[in-house]
């Protein structure tokens, strides 16, 4: 069955082991587009030290897309001229196979920063990879791209004759602007780059950049979304930025699931804020909190460390009218003491933590795990 | 003998266990300045959520202080106006038995957030502590408020016939601005009330404002310097400037030395920075990195991680010219891949890693720890 990706009429996709990993796991995947037409917009890393993909496909991103390879096995970041070389003959390899040109393939690498890719394996496995493209390849491509991920993450969603879907790999270094990741994103609805830029960008600011799985940003973060207007149909900008916010929030779903380490998935809601930007910024402060982290797998509804982090932001609020509320019980009520502690129950993996600021009416929620001895137990012991 | 803060002359110091600990272990403690003078500088958490003792104080800061009076077993945060009225009644308390009033007596606490103080042991406790108060009392103070701290923590110098000495406690929530604390500095020099504030701005700046343990800003952090005279002798600003930056710095890294559950302290220099701030503002970025610092309890030394956070600052740099050392081996040279990371032992406790910006003649030392079990394991356990 078609899935992720290749759900959306006019794409084919596929992924195989090269070689790129010690271990023999699939690590190379490819999306291309072979409908009517090749919108694209992406989405990059804001961190400063960008990967040589990141560099690259951020170069060639003019609206138009006809592929994607991807590889795990290898970040390709740190690796100065030679690394943008590997990058841009990735790119070629791909090209030549496809028959397009190579300004019209994105790259997109994960894996340890300061490593030169095996290009003997890249030059040999493209040309593998692309002879098994297939309409129903979703699945091995968004096998062949997760590194320390423990299940592939897809997504979609079909509606009125057209439809949306992706792929997205990521399970560390998720942190806001954007959760650290690959993703790439399909839909056979006939859309001009600008609007699908647009769609693109107000669906990972209220997604991806929402999730702050460990505070640390990555240097290859890419969501790339392409559009082929396979369906014959164009619906509303509208209707189109719905779809891709629900994708996008679904695989982000996954991607706080499946975070290295974690025993809860906690959504820290902040509600009656002045702004929606303050509700981020308080969202965030908690989010950001190890001591938080660490109490919540502890399953203690510690609202101190909660209050202490907001106390750090320059949000709207009275400090004496904050009110927190763990899965339902308000443990802290006007600033200070309210229910009994005792009344939380935070023994189930979803934790809902609400902050009331009594200082206006905009809401945004942020998402977060706790911090356990497995996480650090896997970022000890995996170079990333 | 006479350390800490009783070093400096005409300062007497107590503590004892008066019940507010469940432990029974010692949990109050008193500084009195008995000299000529009563010189008082204070700086305190800038976290908006504030503690009782931290309004109350820094409401009292006019320049002079006769006491301070401290407890740990109890942060008295978020306790509304009972645990104002609480703090308050602490100074009262405490002014009575040594004749002073109570807007010469600071006070600070330390424990779990959002709880009352057990005041019925604090109206008996404190007429106890201050019938014990002894020009040798230093050690039994710094005992006093140790919480999750294994050691007490105490510093002075002496010199030219004047002193400075200090004590501190503090093992977690250590965070810029203030890293959380309480200390007491105290001095024998003749230093006006706006010296001694100017020099202590300036020691805590560059000590303990420097000092990221765990990103997490408390809401109780309070330095207090009392300085008496009693020496005779006015030191130039300057010189008492170092002196008090000096005890600051010992008790910072003995901060560091103690903090929850770490097995390496951790320098990051930055080097050629175009400004102090630039310096500053870097090495947080990489103090505050998890991943970075899960890395170095996995001895690993991962100087991609390094750079993916500086990435996430704005400091003037080329991403293509930064070097990292780790412990002398320079691993990443020009943003790049250096010498062979397996160079790089990470077994001591003493990790150092210089970043050279090359971007100007400004540096700057922020100090933090590794992530280890047993830091999640103490904050999932303890409630703070």
């Amino acid at each position: 069955m078609s899935t992720g990706v290749t759900l959306a009429q006019g794409f084919l996709a596929a992924g195989k082991a090269v070689g790129i990993k010690a271990s023999g796991h699939p690590d190379l995947a490819l999306v291309q587009n072979v409908g009517p037409e090749r919108s694209a917009a992406a989405v990059f890393t804001s961190n400063r030290i960008q990967a040589a993909p990141v560099k690259w496909s951020r170069e060639i991103n003019d609206g138009s897309l006809a592929a994607v390879v991807l590889n795990s096995g290898g970040a390709n970041a740190c690796t100065g001229a030679e690394g943008y070389a590997d990058a841009r003959e990735m790119a070629e390899v791909t090209a030549r196979e496809l028959g397009c040109a190579p300004q019209e393939v994105a790259v997109c690498s994960t894996g340890l920063i300061g490593v030169r890719l095996p290009m003997q394996q890249l030059r040999m496995g493209i040309p593998a990879v692309a002879r098994s493209l297939a309409p129903d390849g979703g699945t091995d491509a968004a096998t062949a791209i997760m590194t320390t991920d423990t299940v592939s993450k897809q997504s979609g969603i079909m509606q009125n004759g057209w439809s949306v879907g992706g792929m997205a790999k990521g399970a560390g270094m998720l942190a806001p602007g954007l959760a650290t990741m690959l993703v790439v994103l399909t839909t056979d609805a006939s859309v001009a780059p600008a609007d699908l830029d647009a769609a693109l960008r107000y669906a990972t600011a209220h997604t991806f950049d929402r999730l702050d799985s460990d505070g640390c940003m990555s240097t290859n973060d890419t969501v790339i979304v392409l559009a082929n207007g396979a369906s014959g149909i164009a619906p509303e900008l509208s209707e189109l930025t719905n779809a891709l916010t629900g994708v996008c929030h679904d695989l982000s779903m996954q991607l706080l699931a499946d975070a290295e380490g974690a025993s809860h998935d906690i959504a820290v809601e902040v509600v009656n804020a002045a702004s929606e930007v303050d509700a981020v910024k308080v969202g965030r402060s908690i989010t950001a909190s190890n001591l938080f982290k660490c109490a919540i797998f502890g399953q203690d509804p510690n609202w101190g460390r909660a209050l202490s982090a907001l106390g750090t932001t320059d949000a709207a609020y009275d400090p004496d009218a904050v009110d927190v509320s763990f899965n339902g019980v308000m443990v802290c009520r006007g600033g200070g003491i309210g229910e009994d502690r005792s009344l939380v129950d935070l023994s189930e993996r979803r934790v809902h933590v609400l902050v009331d600021l009594h200082a206006g009416n905009e809401s945004a929620t942020v998402w977060t795990n706790d911090l356990t001895y497995d996480y650090v137990k896997e970022n000890a012991e995996y170079s990333s």
